[in-house]
Protein backbone atom coordinates (compact mmCIF):
# COMPACT_ATOMS: atom_id res chain seq x y z
CA UNK A 1 0.00 0.00 0.00
CA UNK A 2 2.80 2.28 0.50
CA UNK A 3 6.10 3.95 -0.99
CA UNK A 4 6.75 1.31 -4.32
CA UNK A 5 10.00 2.39 -5.96
CA UNK A 6 7.87 3.93 -8.94
CA UNK A 7 7.22 6.69 -6.36
CA UNK A 8 10.32 7.18 -5.39
CA UNK A 9 12.87 7.05 -8.37
CA UNK A 10 12.37 8.14 -11.70
CA UNK A 11 12.61 5.17 -14.42
CA UNK A 12 15.92 5.28 -16.84
CA UNK A 13 13.69 5.12 -20.09
CA UNK A 14 14.66 5.65 -23.77
CA UNK A 15 11.94 7.65 -23.73
CA UNK A 16 10.81 11.45 -24.76
CA UNK A 17 7.78 12.78 -25.56
CA UNK A 18 8.31 16.68 -26.40
CA UNK A 19 5.49 19.01 -25.53
CA UNK A 20 4.10 21.27 -28.88
CA UNK A 21 3.36 24.97 -28.34
CA UNK A 22 -0.24 25.55 -28.20
CA UNK A 23 -1.99 28.86 -29.60
CA UNK A 24 -3.04 29.66 -25.69
CA UNK A 25 -5.74 32.01 -27.21
CA UNK A 26 -7.88 29.74 -29.31
CA UNK A 27 -7.57 27.05 -26.21
CA UNK A 28 -9.29 29.91 -23.66
CA UNK A 29 -11.78 30.46 -26.54
CA UNK A 30 -12.93 27.20 -26.27
CA UNK A 31 -13.05 27.32 -22.36
CA UNK A 32 -14.75 30.61 -22.06
CA UNK A 33 -17.06 29.44 -25.30
CA UNK A 34 -18.52 26.28 -23.51
CA UNK A 35 -21.81 26.97 -21.70
CA UNK A 36 -24.38 24.26 -20.72
CA UNK A 37 -26.46 24.96 -23.54
CA UNK A 38 -30.16 23.95 -22.97
CA UNK A 39 -31.81 24.27 -26.72
CA UNK A 40 -30.28 23.32 -29.90
CA UNK A 41 -31.05 23.22 -33.39
CA UNK A 42 -32.27 20.67 -35.67
CA UNK A 43 -28.83 20.25 -37.18
CA UNK A 44 -27.09 16.91 -36.87
CA UNK A 45 -23.83 16.17 -34.98
CA UNK A 46 -22.14 13.89 -38.33
CA UNK A 47 -20.72 10.60 -36.71
CA UNK A 48 -17.20 10.62 -37.29
CA UNK A 49 -17.49 14.04 -35.29
CA UNK A 50 -19.03 12.44 -32.20
CA UNK A 51 -16.71 9.79 -32.45
CA UNK A 52 -13.68 11.97 -32.43
CA UNK A 53 -14.94 13.70 -29.48
CA UNK A 54 -15.45 10.35 -27.46
CA UNK A 55 -12.04 9.24 -28.18
CA UNK A 56 -10.83 12.28 -27.23
CA UNK A 57 -12.69 11.94 -23.63
CA UNK A 58 -10.75 8.95 -23.44
CA UNK A 59 -7.73 10.68 -23.79
CA UNK A 60 -8.24 12.31 -19.85
CA UNK A 61 -5.86 11.00 -17.14
CA UNK A 62 -7.31 8.58 -15.52
CA UNK A 63 -6.55 6.93 -11.55
CA UNK A 64 -3.27 4.07 -11.77
CA UNK A 65 -4.68 4.14 -15.79
CA UNK A 66 -7.64 1.71 -15.00
CA UNK A 67 -9.86 3.43 -17.30
CA UNK A 68 -13.20 2.76 -14.88
CA UNK A 69 -15.24 4.88 -17.45
CA UNK A 70 -17.74 3.74 -20.18
CA UNK A 71 -19.80 5.82 -22.60
CA UNK A 72 -22.86 4.72 -23.53
CA UNK A 73 -23.71 6.76 -27.47
CA UNK A 74 -27.55 6.26 -27.55
CA UNK A 75 -28.65 6.29 -31.41
CA UNK A 76 -31.58 4.06 -31.34
CA UNK A 77 -34.30 5.73 -32.06
CA UNK A 78 -36.79 4.19 -28.99
CA UNK A 79 -33.81 4.23 -26.51
CA UNK A 80 -33.22 7.80 -27.35
CA UNK A 81 -36.59 8.55 -26.36
CA UNK A 82 -36.59 6.96 -23.41
CA UNK A 83 -33.65 8.39 -22.38
CA UNK A 84 -34.94 12.30 -22.78
CA UNK A 85 -37.44 10.96 -20.75
CA UNK A 86 -35.58 9.91 -18.07
CA UNK A 87 -33.73 12.84 -18.16
CA UNK A 88 -37.20 14.64 -17.30
CA UNK A 89 -37.40 15.65 -20.75
CA UNK A 90 -35.55 18.43 -20.09
CA UNK A 91 -35.29 21.24 -22.80
CA UNK A 92 -31.22 20.71 -22.86
CA UNK A 93 -32.56 16.60 -23.61
CA UNK A 94 -35.21 16.64 -26.05
CA UNK A 95 -33.70 19.23 -28.27
CA UNK A 96 -30.37 17.39 -28.51
CA UNK A 97 -29.48 16.14 -31.67
CA UNK A 98 -27.32 12.93 -29.48
CA UNK A 99 -27.08 12.00 -26.09
CA UNK A 100 -24.10 9.79 -24.22
CA UNK A 101 -24.42 8.01 -21.02
CA UNK A 102 -21.47 8.56 -19.09
CA UNK A 103 -21.03 5.57 -16.90
CA UNK A 104 -18.42 5.65 -13.63
CA UNK A 105 -17.64 1.87 -13.53
CA UNK A 106 -16.77 0.59 -9.81
CA UNK A 107 -16.38 -3.20 -11.03
CA UNK A 108 -13.63 -3.53 -14.13
CA UNK A 109 -10.25 -2.05 -12.21
CA UNK A 110 -9.49 -6.14 -12.17
CA UNK A 111 -10.47 -6.61 -15.29
CA UNK A 112 -9.10 -3.98 -16.85
CA UNK A 113 -5.40 -4.44 -14.66
CA UNK A 114 -5.34 -7.90 -16.27
CA UNK A 115 -5.66 -6.00 -19.95
CA UNK A 116 -2.63 -3.72 -18.91
CA UNK A 117 -0.62 -6.43 -17.60
CA UNK A 118 -0.96 -8.66 -20.41
CA UNK A 119 -0.69 -5.83 -22.92
CA UNK A 120 2.67 -5.23 -21.12
CA UNK A 121 3.66 -8.69 -21.71
CA UNK A 122 2.70 -9.25 -25.34
CA UNK A 123 4.68 -5.65 -26.04
CA UNK A 124 7.41 -4.93 -27.28
CA UNK A 125 7.63 -1.73 -25.38
CA UNK A 126 10.11 -1.29 -22.27
CA UNK A 127 8.47 -1.87 -18.66
CA UNK A 128 10.28 -0.76 -15.92
CA UNK A 129 10.20 -3.49 -13.22
CA UNK A 130 8.41 -0.81 -10.58
CA UNK A 131 5.78 -0.99 -13.19
CA UNK A 132 4.76 -4.28 -13.64
CA UNK A 133 5.04 -4.66 -9.76
CA UNK A 134 2.56 -1.89 -9.34
CA UNK A 135 -0.14 -3.38 -11.54
CA UNK A 136 0.72 -6.89 -9.91
CA UNK A 137 0.99 -6.48 -6.45
CA UNK A 138 -0.54 -2.72 -5.54
CA UNK A 139 -3.17 -2.28 -7.78
CA UNK A 140 -5.04 -5.38 -6.36
CA UNK A 141 -4.32 -4.56 -2.83
CA UNK A 142 -5.59 -0.47 -3.19
CA UNK A 143 -8.93 -1.28 -4.61
CA UNK A 144 -10.10 -4.71 -3.42
CA UNK A 145 -12.05 -4.10 -1.01
CA UNK A 146 -13.46 -7.89 -0.82
CA UNK A 147 -16.52 -9.74 0.49
CA UNK A 148 -19.02 -6.76 1.99
CA UNK A 149 -16.12 -4.55 2.16
CA UNK A 150 -14.59 -6.26 4.85
CA UNK A 151 -11.03 -5.66 3.31
CA UNK A 152 -11.68 -2.40 2.86
CA UNK A 153 -12.43 -1.96 6.78
CA UNK A 154 -9.30 -4.23 7.42
CA UNK A 155 -6.81 -1.94 5.24
CA UNK A 156 -8.30 1.36 7.22
CA UNK A 157 -7.03 -0.28 10.16
CA UNK A 158 -3.57 -1.34 9.17
CA UNK A 159 -3.83 2.67 7.41
CA UNK A 160 -4.84 3.81 11.19
CA UNK A 161 -1.71 2.44 12.66
CA UNK A 162 0.33 3.15 10.12
CA UNK A 163 -0.36 6.21 9.45
CA UNK A 164 0.22 7.77 13.06
CA UNK A 165 4.19 7.77 12.45
CA UNK A 166 4.40 7.42 8.27
CA UNK A 167 3.03 9.42 5.58
CA UNK A 168 0.58 6.72 4.29
CA UNK A 169 -2.01 6.83 1.15
CA UNK A 170 -5.70 6.74 2.84
CA UNK A 171 -7.86 5.73 0.09
CA UNK A 172 -10.07 3.89 -1.24
CA UNK A 173 -10.99 1.80 1.75
CA UNK A 174 -14.75 1.54 1.25
CA UNK A 175 -17.18 0.69 -1.49
CA UNK A 176 -18.08 4.61 -1.07
CA UNK A 177 -14.39 5.41 -1.64
CA UNK A 178 -14.72 3.29 -4.90
CA UNK A 179 -17.35 5.43 -5.86
CA UNK A 180 -15.61 8.79 -5.53
CA UNK A 181 -12.56 7.06 -6.82
CA UNK A 182 -14.60 6.14 -10.33
CA UNK A 183 -16.56 8.59 -10.90
CA UNK A 184 -13.68 11.13 -10.43
CA UNK A 185 -12.20 9.89 -13.03
CA UNK A 186 -15.01 9.55 -15.18
CA UNK A 187 -15.96 13.21 -15.02
CA UNK A 188 -11.95 14.13 -16.21
CA UNK A 189 -13.18 12.36 -19.69
CA UNK A 190 -16.54 14.36 -19.63
CA UNK A 191 -14.69 17.56 -19.66
CA UNK A 192 -12.86 16.29 -22.40
CA UNK A 193 -16.30 15.60 -24.12
CA UNK A 194 -17.70 18.83 -23.55
CA UNK A 195 -14.69 20.71 -24.68
CA UNK A 196 -14.28 18.46 -27.83
CA UNK A 197 -17.82 18.96 -28.47
CA UNK A 198 -17.12 23.22 -28.29
CA UNK A 199 -14.02 22.61 -30.12
CA UNK A 200 -15.98 21.16 -33.51
CA UNK A 201 -18.11 24.15 -33.26
CA UNK A 202 -20.83 22.08 -31.48
CA UNK A 203 -22.00 22.58 -27.64
CA UNK A 204 -23.34 20.52 -24.77
CA UNK A 205 -24.90 20.12 -21.98
CA UNK A 206 -24.16 17.96 -18.41
CA UNK A 207 -27.13 16.52 -16.82
CA UNK A 208 -27.58 15.05 -13.15
CA UNK A 209 -31.16 15.86 -13.32
CA UNK A 210 -32.40 12.56 -14.27
CA UNK A 211 -33.72 8.69 -13.31
CA UNK A 212 -30.29 6.81 -13.01
CA UNK A 213 -31.99 3.57 -11.91
CA UNK A 214 -34.65 3.91 -15.29
CA UNK A 215 -31.39 4.86 -17.14
CA UNK A 216 -29.15 1.91 -15.56
CA UNK A 217 -32.01 -0.52 -16.79
CA UNK A 218 -32.26 0.69 -20.36
CA UNK A 219 -28.33 0.13 -20.82
CA UNK A 220 -28.48 -3.31 -19.17
CA UNK A 221 -25.71 -1.60 -16.34
CA UNK A 222 -24.32 -3.93 -13.93
CA UNK A 223 -24.56 -3.18 -9.81
CA UNK A 224 -21.15 -1.90 -10.52
CA UNK A 225 -22.10 0.61 -12.71
CA UNK A 226 -23.08 3.99 -11.97
CA UNK A 227 -24.58 6.83 -13.86
CA UNK A 228 -21.86 10.04 -13.58
CA UNK A 229 -23.91 12.32 -15.74
CA UNK A 230 -25.86 12.36 -19.42
CA UNK A 231 -24.44 14.82 -21.52
CA UNK A 232 -26.53 15.92 -24.37
CA UNK A 233 -25.10 17.59 -27.73
CA UNK A 234 -26.01 19.23 -31.00
CA UNK A 235 -25.89 22.91 -32.13
CA UNK A 236 -26.59 26.21 -30.11
CA UNK A 237 -30.01 27.49 -30.35
CA UNK A 238 -30.11 31.34 -30.35
CA UNK A 239 -31.81 30.79 -27.01
CA UNK A 240 -29.66 27.87 -25.91
CA UNK A 241 -27.68 29.93 -23.39
CA UNK A 242 -30.38 30.93 -20.46
CA UNK A 243 -28.17 34.14 -19.34
CA UNK A 244 -24.31 35.61 -18.44
CA UNK A 245 -21.76 32.92 -16.54
CA UNK A 246 -22.45 33.24 -12.89
CA UNK A 247 -19.86 32.46 -11.10
CA UNK A 248 -19.29 33.68 -7.57
CA UNK A 249 -16.16 35.66 -6.39
CA UNK A 250 -12.54 32.88 -7.66
CA UNK A 251 -11.65 34.58 -3.85
CA UNK A 252 -13.96 32.09 -2.78
CA UNK A 253 -12.55 29.53 -4.08
CA UNK A 254 -8.74 29.89 -5.17
CA UNK A 255 -6.45 30.48 -1.62
CA UNK A 256 -3.18 31.36 -1.90
CA UNK A 257 -1.29 30.13 0.78
CA UNK B 1 -37.57 16.83 -6.01
CA UNK B 2 -39.29 16.51 -9.39
CA UNK B 3 -40.00 18.36 -12.49
CA UNK B 4 -39.63 22.07 -11.17
CA UNK B 5 -40.82 24.32 -14.82
CA UNK B 6 -37.39 25.01 -15.51
CA UNK B 7 -37.21 21.57 -16.59
CA UNK B 8 -39.77 21.61 -18.84
CA UNK B 9 -40.08 25.30 -20.64
CA UNK B 10 -37.33 26.84 -22.18
CA UNK B 11 -37.48 30.62 -20.49
CA UNK B 12 -38.50 33.53 -22.67
CA UNK B 13 -35.07 35.55 -22.18
CA UNK B 14 -33.74 38.29 -24.04
CA UNK B 15 -30.33 36.93 -24.01
CA UNK B 16 -27.98 35.36 -26.68
CA UNK B 17 -24.41 34.22 -26.59
CA UNK B 18 -23.46 33.19 -29.85
CA UNK B 19 -20.63 30.15 -29.91
CA UNK B 20 -17.55 31.15 -31.61
CA UNK B 21 -15.16 28.61 -34.27
CA UNK B 22 -12.64 27.53 -32.53
CA UNK B 23 -9.54 26.04 -34.66
CA UNK B 24 -10.20 22.28 -33.93
CA UNK B 25 -6.65 20.33 -34.53
CA UNK B 26 -5.02 23.53 -32.19
CA UNK B 27 -7.70 22.09 -29.66
CA UNK B 28 -6.97 18.53 -30.50
CA UNK B 29 -3.67 18.63 -29.50
CA UNK B 30 -3.61 20.48 -26.37
CA UNK B 31 -5.87 17.54 -25.46
CA UNK B 32 -3.16 15.05 -26.77
CA UNK B 33 -0.16 16.76 -26.08
CA UNK B 34 -0.88 16.52 -22.11
CA UNK B 35 0.45 13.70 -20.65
CA UNK B 36 0.92 13.09 -16.70
CA UNK B 37 4.17 14.57 -16.72
CA UNK B 38 5.96 13.03 -13.32
CA UNK B 39 9.66 15.00 -13.60
CA UNK B 40 10.03 18.48 -14.42
CA UNK B 41 12.33 21.15 -14.71
CA UNK B 42 13.36 24.17 -12.45
CA UNK B 43 11.92 26.99 -14.71
CA UNK B 44 9.50 28.54 -12.75
CA UNK B 45 5.91 29.13 -13.84
CA UNK B 46 5.09 32.90 -13.90
CA UNK B 47 2.34 33.69 -11.37
CA UNK B 48 -0.33 35.36 -13.96
CA UNK B 49 -0.29 32.20 -15.63
CA UNK B 50 -0.79 30.10 -13.18
CA UNK B 51 -3.65 32.23 -12.09
CA UNK B 52 -5.13 32.49 -15.12
CA UNK B 53 -5.37 28.69 -15.11
CA UNK B 54 -6.74 28.54 -11.91
CA UNK B 55 -9.19 31.23 -13.05
CA UNK B 56 -10.12 28.83 -16.00
CA UNK B 57 -10.69 25.97 -13.60
CA UNK B 58 -13.52 27.46 -12.46
CA UNK B 59 -15.11 27.53 -16.17
CA UNK B 60 -16.28 23.92 -15.96
CA UNK B 61 -19.72 23.21 -15.66
CA UNK B 62 -20.56 22.75 -12.07
CA UNK B 63 -23.56 20.88 -10.18
CA UNK B 64 -26.41 23.06 -10.02
CA UNK B 65 -24.09 25.98 -10.23
CA UNK B 66 -23.09 25.55 -6.27
CA UNK B 67 -19.44 25.25 -7.30
CA UNK B 68 -18.65 23.05 -4.59
CA UNK B 69 -14.97 23.40 -5.47
CA UNK B 70 -11.96 24.91 -4.03
CA UNK B 71 -8.18 24.97 -5.27
CA UNK B 72 -5.38 25.45 -2.60
CA UNK B 73 -2.41 26.68 -4.29
CA UNK B 74 0.28 25.88 -2.09
CA UNK B 75 3.39 28.72 -1.97
CA UNK B 76 4.46 28.63 1.19
CA UNK B 77 7.90 27.06 1.08
CA UNK B 78 7.50 25.02 4.48
CA UNK B 79 4.17 23.70 3.40
CA UNK B 80 4.95 23.02 -0.14
CA UNK B 81 8.05 21.06 1.13
CA UNK B 82 5.09 18.99 3.66
CA UNK B 83 2.77 18.38 1.08
CA UNK B 84 5.64 16.97 -1.20
CA UNK B 85 6.05 14.53 1.49
CA UNK B 86 2.48 14.02 1.77
CA UNK B 87 2.53 12.77 -2.01
CA UNK B 88 5.10 10.23 -0.88
CA UNK B 89 8.27 12.75 -2.73
CA UNK B 90 6.93 11.00 -5.57
CA UNK B 91 9.29 12.48 -8.35
CA UNK B 92 5.84 14.24 -10.05
CA UNK B 93 5.84 16.05 -6.65
CA UNK B 94 9.22 16.29 -5.73
CA UNK B 95 10.25 17.49 -8.92
CA UNK B 96 6.97 20.05 -9.14
CA UNK B 97 7.67 24.16 -9.47
CA UNK B 98 3.40 24.69 -8.00
CA UNK B 99 1.50 22.57 -6.13
CA UNK B 100 -2.24 22.87 -5.98
CA UNK B 101 -4.24 20.72 -3.41
CA UNK B 102 -7.70 20.72 -5.61
CA UNK B 103 -10.65 20.07 -2.71
CA UNK B 104 -14.49 18.79 -2.92
CA UNK B 105 -16.91 20.68 -0.40
CA UNK B 106 -19.83 18.59 0.25
CA UNK B 107 -20.73 21.45 2.90
CA UNK B 108 -20.79 24.70 0.98
CA UNK B 109 -23.52 24.14 -1.19
CA UNK B 110 -26.02 26.29 1.35
CA UNK B 111 -23.29 29.23 1.61
CA UNK B 112 -23.07 29.01 -2.08
CA UNK B 113 -26.85 29.15 -2.75
CA UNK B 114 -27.46 31.55 -0.34
CA UNK B 115 -24.99 34.28 -2.12
CA UNK B 116 -26.71 32.96 -5.43
CA UNK B 117 -29.23 34.23 -4.29
CA UNK B 118 -28.26 37.31 -2.90
CA UNK B 119 -26.44 38.24 -6.24
CA UNK B 120 -29.67 37.35 -8.07
CA UNK B 121 -31.74 39.94 -6.04
CA UNK B 122 -28.92 42.64 -6.02
CA UNK B 123 -28.51 42.67 -10.12
CA UNK B 124 -30.21 43.93 -12.57
CA UNK B 125 -29.85 40.79 -14.55
CA UNK B 126 -33.13 39.33 -15.83
CA UNK B 127 -33.67 35.92 -13.51
CA UNK B 128 -36.75 33.42 -15.05
CA UNK B 129 -39.17 32.62 -11.44
CA UNK B 130 -38.11 29.29 -12.39
CA UNK B 131 -34.42 29.57 -11.69
CA UNK B 132 -35.16 31.77 -8.47
CA UNK B 133 -37.66 29.37 -7.11
CA UNK B 134 -34.82 26.20 -8.00
CA UNK B 135 -32.41 28.19 -6.05
CA UNK B 136 -35.56 28.51 -3.32
CA UNK B 137 -37.11 25.71 -3.37
CA UNK B 138 -35.32 22.69 -5.42
CA UNK B 139 -32.17 23.11 -4.09
CA UNK B 140 -32.57 22.78 -0.06
CA UNK B 141 -34.57 19.66 -0.74
CA UNK B 142 -32.28 18.11 -2.83
CA UNK B 143 -28.79 18.76 -1.36
CA UNK B 144 -29.55 18.44 2.44
CA UNK B 145 -29.18 14.95 3.61
CA UNK B 146 -30.41 15.71 7.22
CA UNK B 147 -28.88 15.31 10.87
CA UNK B 148 -27.05 11.83 10.70
CA UNK B 149 -28.03 11.50 6.91
CA UNK B 150 -31.97 10.96 8.61
CA UNK B 151 -33.64 13.26 5.87
CA UNK B 152 -31.47 11.66 3.06
CA UNK B 153 -33.04 7.97 4.00
CA UNK B 154 -37.14 9.96 4.01
CA UNK B 155 -35.83 10.94 0.84
CA UNK B 156 -35.06 7.93 -0.55
CA UNK B 157 -38.10 5.90 0.42
CA UNK B 158 -40.12 8.89 -1.06
CA UNK B 159 -38.48 8.49 -4.16
CA UNK B 160 -38.56 4.56 -4.13
CA UNK B 161 -42.13 5.09 -4.12
CA UNK B 162 -42.70 7.87 -6.41
CA UNK B 163 -40.03 6.38 -8.73
CA UNK B 164 -42.59 2.74 -9.32
CA UNK B 165 -44.90 4.74 -11.64
CA UNK B 166 -43.22 8.24 -12.58
CA UNK B 167 -39.63 9.22 -13.79
CA UNK B 168 -37.80 10.50 -11.20
CA UNK B 169 -34.29 12.00 -10.28
CA UNK B 170 -32.37 9.61 -7.68
CA UNK B 171 -29.12 11.26 -6.06
CA UNK B 172 -28.17 12.51 -3.82
CA UNK B 173 -29.83 10.87 -0.96
CA UNK B 174 -26.64 10.67 1.44
CA UNK B 175 -23.40 11.29 2.64
CA UNK B 176 -21.56 8.72 -0.20
CA UNK B 177 -24.11 10.72 -2.62
CA UNK B 178 -22.74 13.73 -1.85
CA UNK B 179 -19.06 12.70 -1.71
CA UNK B 180 -19.53 11.55 -5.19
CA UNK B 181 -21.61 14.72 -6.08
CA UNK B 182 -18.53 17.44 -4.85
CA UNK B 183 -15.45 15.19 -6.16
CA UNK B 184 -17.27 15.30 -9.68
CA UNK B 185 -17.74 18.90 -10.41
CA UNK B 186 -14.28 19.35 -8.76
CA UNK B 187 -13.04 16.67 -11.22
CA UNK B 188 -14.67 18.56 -14.23
CA UNK B 189 -12.89 21.70 -13.16
CA UNK B 190 -9.29 19.77 -12.41
CA UNK B 191 -9.67 18.80 -15.90
CA UNK B 192 -9.80 22.52 -17.04
CA UNK B 193 -6.69 23.00 -15.21
CA UNK B 194 -4.54 20.89 -16.38
CA UNK B 195 -5.43 21.26 -19.97
CA UNK B 196 -4.89 25.08 -19.08
CA UNK B 197 -1.64 24.77 -17.80
CA UNK B 198 -0.23 22.55 -21.05
CA UNK B 199 -1.93 25.27 -23.12
CA UNK B 200 0.28 27.84 -21.38
CA UNK B 201 3.99 25.29 -22.30
CA UNK B 202 3.41 23.94 -18.86
CA UNK B 203 2.65 20.16 -17.91
CA UNK B 204 0.81 18.57 -14.95
CA UNK B 205 0.59 15.36 -13.02
CA UNK B 206 -2.72 14.73 -11.12
CA UNK B 207 -2.06 12.63 -7.97
CA UNK B 208 -4.25 10.64 -5.70
CA UNK B 209 -1.28 8.23 -3.89
CA UNK B 210 -1.31 11.04 -1.22
CA UNK B 211 -1.84 11.26 2.76
CA UNK B 212 -5.41 13.07 2.58
CA UNK B 213 -5.41 13.04 5.95
CA UNK B 214 -2.29 14.89 6.86
CA UNK B 215 -2.95 17.22 3.76
CA UNK B 216 -6.06 17.99 5.07
CA UNK B 217 -4.68 18.99 8.28
CA UNK B 218 -2.09 20.98 6.91
CA UNK B 219 -4.90 23.44 5.02
CA UNK B 220 -7.33 23.14 7.78
CA UNK B 221 -9.97 21.84 6.14
CA UNK B 222 -13.04 20.99 7.99
CA UNK B 223 -14.67 17.67 7.99
CA UNK B 224 -16.91 18.04 4.24
CA UNK B 225 -14.12 19.06 2.57
CA UNK B 226 -11.92 16.22 1.17
CA UNK B 227 -8.68 15.93 -1.07
CA UNK B 228 -9.99 15.36 -4.70
CA UNK B 229 -6.51 15.64 -5.94
CA UNK B 230 -2.95 16.48 -5.88
CA UNK B 231 -1.84 18.58 -9.40
CA UNK B 232 1.91 19.23 -9.52
CA UNK B 233 2.98 21.28 -12.34
CA UNK B 234 5.92 22.85 -14.40
CA UNK B 235 8.10 22.43 -17.53
CA UNK B 236 8.13 18.86 -18.84
CA UNK B 237 11.56 17.60 -18.28
CA UNK B 238 13.11 15.39 -21.10
CA UNK B 239 12.51 12.25 -18.77
CA UNK B 240 9.04 13.78 -17.99
CA UNK B 241 6.99 11.26 -19.45
CA UNK B 242 7.32 7.54 -18.85
CA UNK B 243 6.58 5.65 -22.25
CA UNK B 244 3.65 6.40 -24.76
CA UNK B 245 0.42 6.96 -23.83
CA UNK B 246 -1.29 3.27 -22.69
CA UNK B 247 -5.17 3.20 -23.43
CA UNK B 248 -6.78 -0.35 -23.78
CA UNK B 249 -8.82 -0.72 -26.75
CA UNK B 250 -11.50 2.48 -27.27
CA UNK B 251 -14.26 -0.43 -28.05
CA UNK B 252 -14.26 -1.10 -24.40
CA UNK B 253 -15.09 1.81 -23.05
CA UNK B 254 -17.48 3.66 -26.11
CA UNK B 255 -20.53 1.62 -26.86
CA UNK B 256 -22.77 2.87 -30.16
CA UNK B 257 -26.01 1.16 -28.83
Amino acid sequence: MSKSSIFSTIPKLNYEENAPDINTKEFIKTIQSRRSVRSFTDEPIPEDVMMSCLELALLAPTSSNLQCWEFYWVKDSSKKEKLKKYCLSQPAASTAQELVVCVARTDTWKKNNEQILSDFENSDREVPRAVLSYYRKIVPLAYNQGFLGLFGIFKRIVIFFRGVKKVTPREPTSFSDMRVWAHKTTALACQNLMLSLRAYGYDSCPMEGMDSKRIKKLLHLPKGAQVCMVISAGKRASNGVYGKRLRLNSKRFIKVI
